[in-house]
């Protein structure tokens, strides 16, 4: 972790009450699907010393429509003063905390093939408040490796670890043919949020589960939708 | 390439004047974020050798609307009869060919560091049809390995090994920092696809190329909102 999360982790250490109370009155996915972006934006913003932002420069960022904006951050009771723009950090702050940035939510890695292994080392979860602590393959070779920082243990250890050391997020980089099976195990164990690479859809109707679901092929494929329209179009 | 995949893009290997006239009338993005869906789960119907499915039926698979998957199939011209259902196959090979997996798209990935690796090393673009023929990385203690199949060359070869092997798409698997330069010297190499890893927007408005941005953080985060609401309603 560098500096600059320490710093905002820090600044929103305590959950803030109002905007615990705006995230418990649901909000519509298209929003939310945008949160991760204002994130992203407001972290360049941050790194480039920009203090304030308008609405309009921030929707010329974002290519979303500046009243597009307004509305999104009145769904959370609204971050700004119309006109003067926004306080950055501030704005950066608020969207952490309703992204859970804060409760510095604990990982770990079940599958410890090329994709696990490459998001093992990958500085995106610290980026975003995440902790990965272990990852778990069943494979003799790779048990008792550490990859990053990160111990490759057995699966046969994960029930024991996860009693130990209660985790809230499972990253599913395992064959698909093993998804079903650890993703009951992890679920009863106590993981609340899988985070599934698998390509297998989960079946938990009874767990108290959220699930996000990867598919990488699928972007591909609506490139390639792209790529095929672009030549259709030259014949 | 097995003998699935082989078959089917054989049948589909003659592109179909009317699927090319209706994927040229422009549908809507929404539409076309379902066709990879559609396509994912048809190859696991015709894995079970399920030969006709109800508009229902696929409507439970896919949680969407049956509703919703007649007016999907009807600007394509639609696929099927109703009440008698749509024939698997024959669905198979006409959504194959508006996503161009006929086409054969050529690939290369720009990056052989952890993820470009575990990509290149995935089954995922041969079941879409898409043929991945080298890397391409800066670090010399890389190039000159091989990658599954792929050869990893230097960046310093990018251009000519482009003009003598038309590409469509490049994967940016790069550090970001490097993403604005690779793109720009593959948009003008005269590959029409990017897919983007880096994290970092594209400014290519110059070019005919069509971008695809993967932010696997924002996946995560969207998780880690969903986590975060869950534990603010236990409060």
């Amino acid at each position: 972790m560098n500096d600059f999360d320490q710093t905002y982790l820090d600044t929103a250490a305590q959950p803030d009450d109002d905007a615990a109370a705006t995230a418990r009155q649901g909000v519509s996915p298209a929003v939310i699907k945008r949160l991760p972006r204002y994130y992203r934006y407001l972290r360049e913003l941050i790194r480039q010393d920009k203090l304030r932002i308008s609405s309009s420069e921030l929707s010329r960022m974002m290519r979303v429509t500046a009243s597009q904006i307004r509305q999104d951050f009145n769904c959370f009771g609204g971050f700004g003063q119309q006109g003067y723009g926004y306080n950055v950090k501030y704005l950066y702050v608020k969207i952490s905390e309703i992204l859970g940035v804060n409760r510095r939510f604990r990982a770990v890695i079940v599958g410890a093939g090329n994709l696990g292994r490459a998001l093992g080392r990958n500085s995106m979860f610290a980026k975003r408040g995440v902790v990965p602590t272990a990852m778990f393959d069943v494979d003799p070779a790779l048990i008792g490796q550490t990859v990053g920082e990160l111990p490759v243990l057995s699966m046969d250890a994960l029930e024991d670890y996860l009693a130990a050391n209660p985790t809230d997020i499972a990253v599913l980089t395992l064959p698909k043919e093993c998804a079903a099976e650890a993703a009951l195990r992890l679920a009863k164990s106590g993981v609340h949020g899988l985070w599934n690479f698998t390509g297998r859809e989960l079946e938990l109707d009874e767990y108290d589960v959220r699930i996000e679901n990867v598919h990488l092929g699928d972007s591909l494929m609506t490139l390639c939708y792209e790529l095929n329209l672009m030549q259709n179009e030259e014949k």
